[in-house]
């Protein structure tokens, strides 16, 4: 094409795009850096970390390479420990901070049919308790967010009543959201399948959303790019929770399949693409926005650390590109009806290599332009496999 | 199975099963009777109606033999006609009576790019204008509802700005919706894609919901069954807007990929029930309820007017199996958490023939058992086929 | 419709159907009685067998309420005995037999890149070594199968030789099958995705086929019928492998998303039926035939042997409801192009009530009409619950 | 990342890269330059071609901005002349050449239920009769390759026997093979649905494949892009078919959803860039490797020679970044099981801007570096938009 490359970007909109991108937070998840797998197998890797303390120095390590990564989102029970202010503290020393609070309804016995629409009253109070519980964990961490997902659902059809498990979920619900405190927030999260094979009792945006709207203001959707039908246009999703002030957060990963859960960008480069340039052109990016963008991922036969970074690039070139975008051009030729240029002028963003611009970028902020090599080249993965023998390895179990 | 079947249903049962169907209404749409066809091809079949007139012909003819689709649904442009109180008598003659109105904003080439969410104000106005116009013919027609779905939505990324698309459609709804009177209602349907092929601007049912919920209480959502993304479970969003109560109406038919538009249940005629006991559970089979039961479908290479009457016989059998339902035994197990149990008393009824129950009810309503076999013997397609010579076949474009 | 519902089936048509009834023939899976689960979460139930001897106890109480599923699969190492003919005469002695071997070369760590197809040639040799031991297996056990399925592929663009892995593949399966001996027959199966994310190396019937065409005659095609991407046409691949040759069982299960592996018949019943009715019009239903009609599933939530009667029953009916098609009929309304009568008389047969027939049947053989309830009422789950106390009990990874 | 972009290509892979450039040949559609549109709406624009000579001006044009499309593929009847020397003088007058043949045997009436697979014998030998006047023009224009593609198939369970279709396909092909002489071949296209809605005669790869094995070597499968389900990996069948030697050509295009038709390189960049890797790594993007590279779409909404050219453009970009690769680095990482820099080695070509590289190409050979921006420039579109005025513009029925 005949417009600019990257060579060729005006100073003003350099300056604007490193500006955006020393401003981006991207919250990685405790258990990314734990053992997970397929119902296959589990396959295990060494320096896998055995303890909240070990996933944080982990997560701290992405940190410290990539430099847009400061905060580590917990999960309950398998991040539980006894004293969160000194799990805090420790990820102060290491450079970050605890994110998010994620609940785990969904690994007890009790939960074979459902959490909080289980059709049993007991086990529904068990989880609601749990749900609770974790709003403890947030008051003693700091933490703004509770994220809700409900492995909830049925796997035949008649087994159970969808109509009443909806009025137990709005239940569930409320008591949750009115436990939550100042400026503490509950983001709920839907997923088309798995673990539950005929319905599940949040599948999509609509019914995150319709739950969010009675519930409150801080109660917002969390978009997991890999909980969707094929076909399905996340992009839309996220502009139109933009647009109706509910978008909470993302659950950052990537999938050619069902939920994947494959490296953030590595599937679909240009749809990630698309749904940074639906941030971008909200002004969303902006931490005060609130926008929590989060990783959710799984590294079943990569090594662990390495792939969370990588991840954490992927979503930064993805933004680097969207901050691109000529949106005057864009506009212009969007409101003349010229279809070809205006999708010329978004792939104009995207086919532009940001890379150089991004080593400038980690130069500036002190880092190493390359943090996959100065990763690899720091000898981490060898100290920890050398000192993480013994215990158990942290998993989805765990 | 150890349960009862057809032969063993208690007379109380067959009461209460035989007076529910004898209420019901399907709702045939007047498109279905012209030619129809892909984009590849439209195949021409003798006695296709040439005007409206000869439409509601038809739709009276699938009436005379079933016994349960009474009325008649018109698409504007194509039904319109200079006087549509002559219409509606000459439908009230031949023992059927107007439906819905649906309108049509996506057969000008001013709808290139959009309707009601183009780019240009000017195409806007005159999308706005025919919706307005539509209530005309409503009150005219004494019809009560206002069946909107938009073609409008884009090709290619970057194509025009989707969120700027969701303020002009939300405008253009507030306006008709302001135009309805009395207890006219604004039915909105949406659709994962086909014609656009990005982004269409009301994709799912969230979206027609979040609308419907800002507009008011006489605005609820269609689903049409074969609009959505591989792998949604319908049933869930019956149940889910019946909770709401802003399930407005179904345009029935059947796909096996996209939108196939098939004859209803001919796919799938196990989703089709299960539709169904979603409807039958919350009561909402009476006409009183307001859900409108429509179909809506294109009949390429099957004769047209016995393919609709096959449709609604597929619709009522799903009704028919759907009041089997053992709802007391079902609770219970449900409620017991017998997974099994509760499945096999959902498909007990799915498996019973209710062909011989069906068979007694036309008897009953003075109908012909086999309504399919009457009207081949009727001679009906003959008759039409030798008078319906010259002049232009109803089609889409018509 | 006009058409004979079962009450009027023709005497001659009834003896017929009840004959091939009487010799069909389903495989239950030794696995399909352990514990499984998803990713999530294994959830444990009460009476699960805790070695390959109680797994055939379970498969024979099966066989002794269907009076249908008289062999049951072994899975290879999760099956591993000293002394197989010790457990062939334990099968004889419960009243059933040893069936098709399943090769299992995905749960070693070494395998975490692929077995027959990784990049590293010692674990393709320790791969193919465990399938030529399962050939020893068959020898020892006088299995006729040897089943493979692979979970080799890649998670990552570019992770591994797409073509490559093509060449160890088809090295690996002439190894083989050159070690096969008199009727022994490799059955090769195909998988779309799970556990691997990107590629896997046999992900359709089209490569499957190809390599069976390349190793000779008794290298036969699998279909598990969850394995296909969404929209697939199941019975297309079954007339068209039916056609070639080269049909050599099933892996009979269902989902509505993925490979949930429900009860067989559960998620959509009619095509169930439909790829029955693809079997008769073959004759292929006959055992001599030589097609292994097989279940492969996992019941996570419900109870396991149940969950298996039910299934063996649910491919009993549809098989029973494709023996009833009018084949004649079926024929004729085709040759004239009468898509309508044509449609009616495969539904005809679908919506008829077999359920009475099937009584009859199994009071004909000796059986409980009425197996889920016999099975409930002879107290057997509370038994082996009381019995299988201590020990481990037997899943995916035993 | 740290790895080299554009800037730092070394001398000799610039080299090497630019050469394999400058031979790419990418065939166009004659159709793509006529007016097209979905099954709601055919939009008409201006200085659209009106018979076969006008789309071959346009062919030539888009040739001229490119300089790697210098044929341009013939649809029968669509293009059908009474003097093909005439046509083919014309188009080397206008600096490109006639190529592919596609029949056309699904616009008759006779085909509503199928061509060659029509349960009619009439209507079959009709079908070949076309089949075999294609080679009638192959001959007169000197084509090498017959495309095949069939919209055979059903709507309905039922309808037709699937088996006898496949050995009436069969027939067809093998009567259609035999006609052929010289180098012609036969290129064998494959479709999930649409138009047929329940099962088509040649859905997937694996049918064409067996087909195109019985024939004999010049028989050869194409693959569109477009034609697949949802999950499909592509690149996995090119890969696989490419090792099978029955790679015949690609018909490029892109899609979000079913058969789309967009733009190729427009919904998925990625792929196309992945399918370009399997053919580079055969070494086949040579011409004297005999796959034909055609792009077969419509610009339902947008321009169409501008539409075609950026195609064009799209097609030349994936193949850029795929020449890019480091192969070696690629098979080190790949043979050493190091998954994420085997995808990184990847993922660095494919972020890698090849538009400078692609300007300075078009400078070597003599064209202007910008070709859309030459194209608009150019003033073709006003030009063609005065002239063609009259007359019927051509389309899918013309």
């Amino acid at each position: 094409m005949g417009r600019p490359s990257m060579t060729d970007i005006a100073p003003a909109t350099r300056t604007r795009v490193m500006s955006a991108l020393r401003g981006q937070r991207i919250e990685t998840p405790s258990w990314a850096y734990g053992n997970s797998g397929t119902r296959f197998k589990v396959f295990r890797q060494e320096g896998v970390p055995r303890d909240p303390y070990e996933k944080i120095a982990d997560a701290a390590t992405v940190h410290r390479f990539t430099g847009v990564a400061p905060t580590v989102a917990l999960h309950i029970p398998w991040d539980r420990v006894d004293d969160y202010a000194a799990l805090a503290a420790y990820a102060t020393e290491q450079g970050v901070a605890l994110g998010t609070v994620n609940a785990n309804v969904f690994q007890d016995d009790d939960y074979r049919l459902g959490s909080v629409t289980n059709p049993d009253r007991e086990v529904r109070r068990k989880a609601i308790g749990h749900l609770l519980e974790c709003v403890d964990v947030m008051d003693a961490t700091g933490s703004r967010d509770l994220k809700l997902w409900f492995s909830d659902g049925t796997n035949y059809p008649g087994q159970d009543n969808i109509r009443q498990r909806q009025d137990r979920l709005a239940a569930a619900l409320r008591e949750s959201y009115g436990r939550l405190a100042g400026d503490q927030r509950l983001l709920l999260e839907y997923k088309l399948f798995e673990p539950a094979f005929y319905t599940t009792d949040v599948p999509d945006w609509g019914t995150a959303y319709a739950h969010c709207l009675e519930l409150g203001e801080r109660a917002q959707v969390v978009i997991d790019t890999g909980h969707h039908a094929p076909g399905t246009n996340v992009e839309f999703i996220v502009a139109f929770l933009l647009r109706a002030g509910r978008l909470g957060g993302f659950d950052f990963n990537s999938r050619f399949y069902a939920d994947d859960d494959l490296m953030a960008g590595a599937a679909n480069p240009f749809e990630l693409f698309r749904i940074m340039h639906e941030i971008v052109q909200a002004d969303a990016l902006r931490p005060e926005y609130g926008i929590a963008f989060m990783l959710d991922q799984c590294h079943n036969i990569e090594p662990k650390v390495e792939a969370v970074i990588r991840s954490v690039l992927n979503v930064q070139e993805a933004t680097a590109k969207a901050l691109l975008v000529d949106v005057e051009a864009l506009a212009a030729a969007q409101r003349s009806g010229d279809v070809l240029e205006a999708n010329a002028v978004l792939m104009d963003a995207y086919h532009t290599d940001v890379r150089p611009l991004l080593r400038d970028l980690r130069a500036d902020m002190g880092l190493d332009p390359d943090p996959v090599g100065a990763y690899r080249r720091s000898g981490y993965l060898e100290r920890v496999s050398a000192e993480r023998v013994g215990g158990e390895q942290a998993g989805w179990g765990a």
